[in-house]
């Protein structure tokens, strides 16, 4: 939302923090049909509705496919709607999916278009040799977003706002109150409220900037590197045995897949499996709809997950099978 | 915010999450003057712009002042704008005077607009029977902001957003996402994704009901008691002290005062007392701009303030006026 409300600001061509949405044309934003539902709700909280989000299809991998953008980009004008920016993803929340970064930074700078990015997930990549160039391009964004309680290990919630041009933050959150803005400018930098929803915020970076002085970067790029490579040997198990279904190749450390069975018994199947698994506490496992299909989704999120508990997995999920399918035909 | 849009989606006559502002009339809500900053900023964020807040007047103890509810409320719709409903503050920031609520509760009732009241700072006091008077009306809200963080010695941030009908929570922010929602609806009271903006949160209800466990309700009764007495007690020593002028008698327990100093350099003098006594660590006190002046205030939040500190406080004051003075004048 703040990072959207930044966009929102610097590319509507009008001063819509203070005249209001009305004072001009109706905007909206391209985003990959596979996005996170924050980005929807940001534009909804500001008023633009369905029309506020137009939406680009994605290939057989859930990445935003950049060949589409100019046609929605069409759409959206053909809609009456003045299109802002662009969001990618790196990665997708349900598949784990690296949007095209570069390509989608080509398309808004010929545009004109702010370039936000969801790193909330996966930003951390970039620590990683091995697997970096998944988020190539992340550097071309205008924002950023990134979640250092998802891959960086830190306690929820500790999300930062990153702007290639840090005067943009400022603004966003233009505003006056005496008891706690001081007049000089340039004195304001340590002042969270003038570039934050909220006012009141606890510390959060301290947790951070800490754990990088006293463990060093190797750690989280150890971290990041081994929870991609089990969630790719997760991939492997699973092509290997002729019962289980991948959804897709992992690109991130999510993964997801089913037990082959079809239609929408084969749905309850999972379900029921899933409640019984995340019941017995052994493992976490969401579930996504993907396709036309209930599809298992594991995160390889604790970097002292093994081979024994990859397999201990599978097994776990064949035994409930086993379990559900008698109970059903008895 | 939150509370802004449950009243937006309430009270707008289309639905506005779904359709977006442009479908139909521009909205605004009225507050007093005197209001904390973060209703303008919720309204500016939501795309109003300036014109989706019309201020109320407020009487001499910035309180505000319901007979000029109907003047506002019309001038609203002469701007072509449709009143969705009234903020009362309980308390304000700046001067944690409380607004009358029961009559600002009469006047949304009549006008069937939505009543929301932040209590952030002074919500606690209807723990104290001895000032629960204070807030008459509270209980009428549609909507009550209280946070915990400020009157009842948790850490920050612990803010509740409380709702008079909970279904209108679950209005405000309807989304679909597979992996995170469940399809049963009355399984979904315990997910606060679906009626809060962030997703992951960390459970700070916990930090509450534990201390009201442990402790029970007297201790926070007592000590909301207590540091209200405080504030009138600093408030009897300013009278007595010919070279203080005090901003008004307090209704909560933050109070404004000043050294007698008339003009632009009796303000540059606060600053630079404030400034030394803030780089002292002896006191913490915040200033605000009313009436045209600059003015100390003190937010009196620590059970063991005792008499002896807030002689001190004013001692300390003194001491550094002269200070000041003969630097100046030499």
């Amino acid at each position: 939302l703040t990072a959207l409300l930044a966009a929102r600001q610097s590319r509507a061509g009008f001063d819509l923090w203070s005249q209001g949405q009305s004072a001009g044309e109706d905007l909206c934003v391209l985003v990959s049909e596979q996005a996170h539902y924050c980005v929807a709700r940001a534009v909804r909280i500001m008023g633009w509705g369905d029309q506020g989000l137009f939406k680009v299809p994605v290939d057989d991998r859930n990445r935003l496919d950049p060949a589409a953008l100019p046609d929605v980009l069409a759409q959206a004008r053909a809609a009456g709607r003045r299109p802002i920016g662009v969001v990618g993803s790196a990665c997708t929340t349900a598949t784990g999916s690296y949007d095209p970064l570069d390509a989608i930074a080509d398309f808004c700078e010929t545009n004109d278009l702010w370039f936000h990015v969801d790193a909330a997930h996966g930003g951390s990549v970039v620590l990683s040799p091995k697997y970096r160039a998944l988020a190539a391009g992340l550097e071309r964004a205008d924002s950023v977003v990134w979640d250092c309680h998802k891959m960086m290990m830190m306690p929820g919630v500790l999300t930062a706002v990153l702007f290639r041009d840090g005067r943009r933050s400022y603004e966003t959150f233009r505003q006056e109150a005496t008891y706690l803005f001081e007049e000089r400018p340039d004195e304001e930098w340590y002042n969270p409220g003038n570039r934050t929803v909220e006012c009141t915020r606890p510390g959060a970076a301290v947790l951070l900037y800490t754990a990088l002085r006293v463990h060093g970067v190797g750690v989280f790029r150890d971290y990041v590197t081994r929870c991609f490579d089990v969630a790719r040997r997760l991939a492997e198990i699973i092509h290997g045995a002729p019962e289980f279904e991948l959804y897709m190749e992992p690109d991130a450390n999510i993964v997801c897949f089913r037990f082959r069975r079809e239609g929408p018994a084969g749905d309850g199947l999972h379900e029921r499996v899933r409640g019984n698994i995340l019941r017995s506490g052994q493992y976490y496992l969401t579930s996504v709809h993907l396709d036309d299909k209930n599809w298992l989704r594991c995160t390889l999120q604790n970097p002292f997950t093994d081979e024994a508990e990859l397999q201990g997995l599978l097994e776990t999920i064949r035994a409930e099978v086993r379990a559900a399918e008698e109970t059903g035909a008895s």
